[in-house]
């Protein structure tokens, strides 16, 4: 079926689910999940396909594991549904309301967006979590995933569908876009007025594409090139703590530090603990001149494109700063605008960094890991828009919905 | 000056004013009224030659009222920039916030977009809106205006410049791009990483060519195809005033109504009363064959492109409905997503109505004129978005900016 075919069913779907209670939404998802669980032979079968063919293709040990279903994953996407069925309907929420010097009674309220299209790689869970979300907030979604899926992403969607239509909305709300078709991402950026947003997950490259080709309004996500600033009022104790989690905890995920900066005055004494701390946890440091100088041959010299990547491995650009306007303006240059910290015991430092800072988050002696759905209490995310219109940061429920004005009268003109 | 150095300028101009206080915003706009006024002389005998250039291609008399300046017209855009001074600063407000289990302090706040590229034809008095807008919740703005009116528009940003500067904001806050260039606004849809958002006002092509070629997130506005409803339950009488105020009240505005749905039960009653009503305003109803059937030789029979129009002259297209259903079956075919109103005492009928119709405003028993940021209590708007990213209905100033978050700890790690 053609992607355009696939938008119009959606479209249709999408006006079912604008109107469905919570309480249905919430039926769907329980057997959502129950289906994964039923089925979760069977999708462990299709994975193992999937698994195969990545093998037979010299696939990288650890893209493997992202990719590998077992029991105890299904039941976690399973477990993940049924989270989201827990969490508040955004759907009718009144955002905003008042009644007007003319008496007209006016209420914005939280509506579906209609259709979402997300394109996504690798691990299959993405593909249950966000038709859970979708769901959830009354939208249809038509999933594009990676090619290396496609086995265990048919046969999540298999069950999905059967569970949807079960609960009495239309199956039509989850579909899945031919992921072997290169064609197929290029139709889906250009269904302008069948998808109301698309949302690319991955890699910098797909998201740089999706973001230059789409006529499709499109909410960037994810690159993180996240910097920690030990400022010269930091506790150095707690700078270290905060930098090696940062930097280790995970270090493939965006929210993870790429970049560490140093105030010149506490230079010399911090990097004496950070370097051989960060040598242990496993950490390559590329410095700037001054960081060699202090750290010897143990950190490698960075060049200008150190300071602009976003590693996500263990590695770690570093430089020394003269001040917190020199932090300030390397972060101007080289982020990318997800999440920046600063270490410090200084109130008008800590004031300055998140007034100067353009960026989705802000931390102030907190590691940048916190950067994230689950961390901020919303129950789930759909990724983290690194861009500045409608949503900033990490995206819930009420981020995947549009608002509509209603406004009632009594026969009034203008 | 080039779009990228014009953009490049505005970037450094948006990081001062991100943190400019609301007085020293309030100064500037201030001191920009006040050189309107000062420089009113100029500015209207710069507009002359807009004239005198319109008048030698033989532009149509309304258009060139439309440009036209003076001392007046100088006045009221002055007055304008003073009411924004007036209104609340967007910029900081803190939209949700809370204490995390873990102790985190967690606040989302309301911060500037950073560069804001309008592009907008004729009316010259968009130039000062828009840039007192802009200014007043912390953005950069690039104003590209029409080639007809950039005399104008010169005189007008050279006035507000120095006010700007004046105050103590970098001038480069407001800046005008060449409207004598086509390549400009190509530039300005390319200059991602420069221009944070684009919003383009005017007629339906140049939206559809800017959000077909911008790689800068747009924000789309202003086509409204708005219909009005009929219920058989409606006040026919009630009908008649909303009908005939949202289509004759101003019929070149994008809330006006363009299109009539009566319901069969009261169709032959209502009709009687419009058409005559509709006549005698100067209106063309343009009914599908039931309408005609009703209305004879005075009614033009429609065809589908009729129903697709948004004629923003004295036309209505008409039809007749079978039920509620096939109204707003119909207002998903035709409808442009902006305003829909319905006329009707039934409760019910109006609660499905308003949940089931998918647009930026939803009108019970009122005028679809009535979207409109100065109506709805925002002091003033740079649009009306028809989208449903970011921003749906008129847009005032909280529209123009995006969020941060910003989490406090004490040393917490995850």
């Amino acid at each position: 079926m053609s992607v355009a075919e696939q938008g119009k069913r959606a479209r249709a779907a999408a006006t079912a689910l604008a109107t469905a209670s919570r309480r249905v939404k919430d039926e769907a998802l329980q057997a959502m999940a129950d289906a994964l669980v039923a089925n979760a032979d069977a999708i462990i079968a299709a994975n193992a396909e999937d698994v195969e063919r990545a093998r037979a293709s010299n696939t990288a040990d650890h893209l493997i594991d992202r990719l590998r279903l077992d029991a105890r994953r299904v039941d976690a996407m399973a477990e993940g549904l049924r989270q989201v069925a827990g969490l508040p309907d955004p759907v009718g929420e009144v955002v905003r309301g008042s009644v007007l010097p003319n008496g007209l009674e006016l209420r914005q309220v939280r509506v579906p967006m209609g259709v979402i299209g997300i394109i996504y790689e690798a691990r299959p869970n993405v593909t249950a979590d966000a038709a859970g979300l979708c769901l959830k907030s009354g939208n249809a979604v038509l999933l594009r995933g990676s090619s290396s899926a496609r086995t265990s992403n048919e046969a999540i969607v298999d069950a999905l569908r059967s569970a949807v239509e079960g609960a009495g909305l239309p199956a039509d709300a989850v579909q899945l876009v031919d992921a072997t078709s290169r064609d197929s991402v290029k139709e889906l950026m250009r269904a302008r007025g069948l998808v109301d947003v698309l949302i690319p997950r991955g890699g910098a490259d797909l998201i740089r594409s999706v973001v230059e080709d789409s006529t499709v309004p499109v909410i960037e996500t994810g690159v993180g090139n996240c910097h920690v600033y030990v400022d010269a009022a930091a506790d150095l104790q707690m700078a270290l703590e905060i930098l090696i989690n940062a930097k280790t905890s995970r270090p493939s995920v965006c929210n993870a530090a790429e970049s560490l900066l140093v105030h010149e005055a506490v230079a010399e004494e911090f990097l004496a603990l950070a370097l051989p701390a960060l040598r242990s946890a496993g950490v390559t440091v590329h410095g700037d001149p001054k960081v060699v100088a202090i750290g010897g041959p143990d950190v490698v010299p960075a060049t200008p494109e150190d300071f602009a990547a976003e590693y996500l491995s263990l590695d770690l650009s570093a430089a020394v700063v003269p001040d917190l306007d020199a932090a300030i303006e390397h972060i101007r240059q080289y982020g990318s605008g997800h999440t920046e910290a600063i270490v410090t015991g200084s109130q008008a430092a800590a004031r300055r960094f998140v007034q100067e800072v353009d960026a989705a988050a802000v931390m102030v002696n907190a590691s940048t890991r916190f950067t994230d759905g689950g961390e901020f209490g919303f129950g789930a995310e759909i990724g983290i828009s690194t861009q500045k219109l409608h949503a900033r940061g990490p995206m819930g429920l009420p981020e995947l919905t549009s608002t509509k004005w209603v406004v009632v009268g009594d026969g009034h003109v203008r």
